[in-house]
């Protein structure tokens, strides 16, 4: 925007959409000229659903889901089963595992994968809260759902040997070809993987 | 999102950013959770430049630009030729012109072109206002600066029908080949009138 002279409010919020990621400037200011085409109404209400959430938001005291309240939605659900646990990096797989609409049980969100090359340690992840949701008792299964990366397996194989000193059962999400691939391309580690995990042909 | 279980803050910040064209929910989510990673002042910051903008923005009463108060700062701007008036369709045109530092007179936004089709004709425009500019007096050459278009060349006409009468020059931008086109690939229309409106060799 070299256009300083027209408008300081327009140059303002062209200036503070650009900062997200993948706005660029033509892009920030063709989103200001719409949103300069709506109702102060909805401007508004844009605005404030903005402010709001960054105010109101908080970490569920049982999984660290983000939540509007001390115990998020999910974890007050008595539809929900308690005694299954999917532990994930972060909210963002709660979203994406939600959307499946597969999954039944709680959730817990670590906050993170162990990765020395950027500083984290187990200490740095919500690990002691998910061996206090265990000892507190009921849980009979943890799923451990990282991503299947190198940092995503040093954090599954450390959590196994936390985990496998409880009377619980421990499983990792399926790895295999995804649905729709043409087995001719999928990387050998994954065709490798899924057949050696094999499951019998259900009709 | 489907995931209505978890956070009503996160869904409406997620909807109201899906309704900016351009962006689907995927990409609103993304932008969500990157402002959820961002301090509370910079959100707010975000928020209100939204709001204030929306709420402070005023049109200029002489050129119908955007502006922070009555008149805008381009025809406040003693540095600029109050005797050259740039005829466009809307703010963004003021806003690519003006980012070419090429234009140093005022301008006139119609606030859109003649077009039977969508309803809108010459009654609809600021045209009344553009010829109380002239009437005014000081006003030496007018340029219109209408996209090439059926409806832009409609505008232009009755435009200079209208402004004939005044003892001003009356002119059009440029039209012709873009600069970095390859000749082969210009379209006919464009290639002829570039050839009959050539310009004197300038080194």
């Amino acid at each position: 925007m070299d256009n300083q002279s027209s408008s300081i409010l327009l140059e303002n919020a062209v200036k503070e959409f650009s900062k997200l990621p993948g706005i660029g400037k033509k892009t920030s200011l063709r989103l200001v000229l719409h949103l300069l085409r709506q109702s102060r109404e909805d401007v508004e209400r844009f605005g404030n659903a903005l402010i709001d959430l960054r105010n109101g938001i908080q970490y569920c005291k049982v999984c660290r889901n983000i939540s509007d309240s001390e115990i998020c939605g999910i974890c007050s659900d008595e539809r929900r089963d308690p005694s299954l646990i999917c532990v994930v990096e972060s909210i963002n797989e709660v979203i994406s595992i939600e959307n499946t609409q597969q999954f039944h049980g709680l959730y817990h969100v670590l906050g993170g994968v162990i990765s020395p090359m950027d500083g984290v340690g187990p200490s740095d992840l919500a690990i002691d809260e998910l061996l206090a949701r265990i000892e507190a008792g009921g849980v009979k299964e943890v799923i451990l759902a990282l991503s299947p990366t190198m940092e995503g397996d040093t954090t599954n194989f450390y959590l196994y040997k936390k985990l496998s000193k409880y009377e619980i059962d421990i499983s990792t999400i399926a790895r295999g070809v995804s649905i729709g691939d043409e087995l001719e391309y999928a990387d050998e580690m994954t065709l490798g993987r899924s057949i050696v995990n094999r499951t019998p042909y259900k009709m």
